[in-house]
């Protein structure tokens, strides 16, 4: 492709409303347009690593036995009224109506329509296993899209269906995916760690996601370093962490505690530590209210909670709401008298002795409270949120913490689908039996810029060689001058010749512009024609993440580079040891 | 692909829904599934087809300098508002509020995203020209979704938008686009004609529709054998032909016709041929009446009524509407007389003379009515449909008429789109000036039922080699015969060596199963492997559209299957002289 032809048009000052870099840098080097919030047309050099990450992903998908297909976009109410989702998912699913007036909505993922298609294919065992994938866009009505393509409206994905006869069979086929997306992410060249995850709603009864690990990254990960164990805090087992309490039990006291509404406020009024606090926080799940307790030092996990309760919808209660409840501020909430409201209770509260809490009443604290004495909770359970530092549930060496960017997810799903649905088979003793799912997700357009979330500098995008737009840029520093511009044509020719991909900057621009476009649009490898170097028969060879420029022969150049690409692509190609 | 594992349900029976064939073979052989009303599933072969479509598609753009880009789908509604077609797009268009109450709609198409994007992006002769394209979903929510693929609410499209600086580029970028399209649709194996078409929603004012040649087509084309003349017969230009008419302008005379509503009727009631009667049709258009006049013996061509009116939406006025104007029934209606609704007469209604209309008046009709004398056209236009044998416009000998299946048509625009959304560039003096565009597309997924219009028997599908979703099918009569499957699988990995397309049938089911089979699905080359052929080191060789079937020597098999499906390949490759 030559640069005089390449629609790539790039922005010299950031665009205010991109947040984070993969957002700034994929605008500012022509690779998206935003159309409408959270939608954005994906420009030639978008448009091409796009297929870059797709052609790995479809060729992994393959290796494991998959088949493509395409489901539809537009899906009928039907099938969600079924599953029971078509009230459930809310807000975040783009409605429509037909000119007859039947509902329909964009998929937001294709687990209904692929299981009512199987419903009506598969009715023996003979047909099982099949694992049946797709890549196309989804549709998610986010409150609040940013981030660029990291949270869109309109996005693309690929999301594969596993069918079994039985669990063993899902295993084998959950096994299969997670080495294929392992196998995906390394080709990309992207650094990431599959940790156990929520399954949230889609559902389902376990679940990895695959986490590019990135500064900028919305989940936060925590890994065994001696160990494999690796889990999204949001679900990451928490091994509860006693302090040492050789007290008796004391009367129960209350206290005036006022002003002070905070952990660290009502800790140095009353000379405790945050350890023998219990915070007490009151969400509304399904619209009910329910207390959940932490000690003082720990945060609440809004994942597990909702997990314990096993409810739709889970959000912290409004300080008017409590206080229409229990006639109190939420300074001084706490677990002592509340009759009707079910208490939750982190691991560590039964370990506490004489635990300050909130009195229920306006500038006062209890003292003294005892777990079990003065109030009895509905459900102990892991609540909190684990950090990095405390002991691996495995192995019990102390964790690790890091921030990452969800590109892939993988779920058992089990029977929910194909029960909701009806979706069975008739095994070899001709008994009628659900079909076991499993589902797996790929966020193409995500990887995209998770891709640049992890790969950049103050320049731009330094893209790993597998999904870069192309692999190789051409410079001469001048094309006015007929030597130069004859030499990089000629090279540019040879370099196609050889398969390689590459631009010719055929531009009239001075090389400093070049240069810095190069650098932006993130060419993973520079050659550069100068007269000087040039008539010492030497190209500069500049790898994009490296500092260091060399001259190289030019003799036999497009050959070598040709080497080096596929030496690169093997290296990410081949499996850690 | 294994037989066995290959996702392919078949159907035993013709859906009763299915009318043509392309959606029977479809349904039945594996290739597609009804998701909701006009909206499919693609299977595995089905999937397989449109990417080789696809390919095709995009070698051929690409080769005409184009650069593939991903618009979206999900499009806010203020771009279509600044062109004008959010109101006027009608029912036809999917519309839907994002959660925030914002109007979107799902895209029929594409101008208004790209211009606006254009708008943004380009703003000097020196970006110019640009062809850039898509292949995506589109979605038309016809009012009666049919015939499968053929008229689906949800369909694969390639669109592709031409920008240039003046209409003598645009006439570049057409020209290109022309022959882009014959080459795609050529190597697409299937038998087309490329005819001018109306423009229609689209706009622009010079259009070519490519047709594939199939009886049960739903548009009319005729086309002449002597020059390159082709057209719709929506816009094939008509030349009046005036019958001999020897007779002197006489009175205008009411006569009785008691119950005689129709041409057939009238005439056999009063003696005359139908030539001699003027067929007078009351259409609203935009809602105001009009009058359209052609000879008895004519059709009347809507889509030329149209663009002699200019109106946005035309309709046959119901018959009340017609009865409350005038006070008669349509049966008597005529132009004589009619002071307020405008007459619109074919080019052949002048010619007449002493001619037989409706009176106005129930059971009366004119005779003598002469054109000028009794009635005023408010314009005399080509009005007619152009039915074969009538004289080819261009050089005067018979057309000739045949049915098609638009599976592509190209656009001059112009400045339509980019003066409504301001889309302009400085040209070379500095003068801001409108660019000049056009827009072109192919229906991917129409193109896949079209070819199975065009190429099928009783027995099933016959895929074009190149758009074939598997080449060959290798059958082994029997599979419990371990000599024979052990052949068969060698056969097999020999041919996925050479890289051919292959499935192997492995499957434990008889062979007369197989074959029909095979027969249905399509597979351009079919090679069975029996006991008797082996022994004596052949294999039977059967292309699906041959009734021939010849044993080959086994040895040196798989790359004589190759290099004769390169030639086939090749065939459809090189451009007819």
């Amino acid at each position: 492709m030559r640069a005089s032809q390449l629609f790539a048009p790039t922005l010299k000052e950031t665009p205010a409303e991109a947040e984070v870099i993969s957002h700034q840098l994929l605008l500012r080097a022509g690779f998206i347009r935003k159309a409408a919030a959270g939608i954005y047309t994906f420009l030639p050099l978008g448009w091409r690593v796009l297929k870059k990450i797709e052609g790995i992903v479809r060729e992994e998908m393959d290796r494991a036995g998959a088949q493509e297909l395409v489901l539809p976009i537009l899906q009928p109410a039907e099938v969600w009224q079924e599953s029971g989702r078509w009230d459930l998912y809310g807000e975040e699913m783009f409605r429509l109506k037909d000119r007859h007036g039947r509902p329909f909505c964009l998929g937001p993922t294709h687990e209904e329509i692929i299981t009512a298609l199987i419903r009506s294919e598969v009715n023996s065992y003979k047909q099982l296993p099949l694992l049946l994938y797709q890549i196309q866009n989804k549709y998610r009505d986010e409150r609040r899209p940013r981030f660029g393509l990291l949270r869109g409206r309109e996005f693309i994905m690929k999301d594969l269906y596993s069918f079994d006869r039985d669990e063993a069979g899902l295993e084998e086929s959950y096994r299969k995916m997670y080495t294929a997306y392992s196998n995906v992410f390394r080709r990309c060249g992207l650094k990431f760690r599959a940790v156990e995850a929520d399954t949230g709603a889609i559902g389902g009864n376990f679940s990895h996601e695959f986490m590019v690990l990135a500064e900028t990254g919305e989940a936060r990960v925590v890994f065994c370093p001696s160990c494999d164990y690796a889990a999204n805090v949001e679900i990451a087992q928490s091994i509860p962490q006693p302090i040492e309490t050789p007290e008796k039990e004391l009367p129960l006291k209350k206290v005036a505690t006022p002003g002070k509404r905070t952990v660290e406020d009502v800790c140095a009024y009353l000379g405790v530590i945050p350890q023998r606090l219990i915070k007490t926080l009151f969400y509304e799940a399904d619209g009910q209210l329910v207390a959940a307790l932490v000690r003082g030092d720990r945060e609440l996990n809004e994942v597990k909670l909702q997990n314990a309760l096993g409810c739709w919808k889970l959000k912290l209660a409004e300080p008017e709401r409590v206080k229409e409840a229990l006639g109190v501020s939420v300074g001084y909430v706490g677990p002592v008298g509340l009759n009707d409201i079910p208490i939750y209770a982190d691991l560590e509260i039964p370990y506490l002795v004489n635990a300050v809490a909130g009195a229920n009443v306006d500038d006062y604290h209890w003292v003294n409270v005892n777990p079990e004495r003065d109030f009895v909770p509905a459900k102990v359970v892991d609540l909190r949120e684990v950090g990095a530092g405390e002991p691996c549930p495995q192995c019990g060496q102390p964790l690790e913490g890091a921030r990452g960017i969800e590109v892939g997810q993988i779920f058992k799903l089990g029977t929910k689908y194909s029960k909701a649905l009806g979706a069975t088979y008739l095994d070899e003793t001709g008994r009628e039996r659900p079909i076991v799912m499993g589902c797996y997700g790929i966020g193409i357009s995500r990887t995209m810029a998770a891709a640049v979330e992890q790969y950049h500098d103050e320049k731009g995008i330094i893209w790993p060689i597998s999904i870069a737009p192309y692999q190789v840029v051409v410079i001469p520093v001048s094309i006015k001058d007929p030597l130069l511009r004859e030499e990089a044509e000629k090279l540019y020719e040879e370099l196609k010749a050889e398969g390689v991909e590459a631009v010719l900057d055929d531009r009239d621009e001075r090389a400093g512009v070049k240069f810095v476009e190069a650098d932006l649009i993130g060419y993973p490898l520079r050659l550069t024609l100068g007269n000087k170097t040039l008539s010492q028969g030497t190209v500069d060879w500049k790898w994009r993440g490296s500092q260091e420029e060399q001259a190289v022969p030019r003799e036999g150049l497009a050959r070598r580079v040709k080497e080096a690409i596929q030496r690169a692509l093997q290296e990410l190609d081949s499996p850690s040891p």
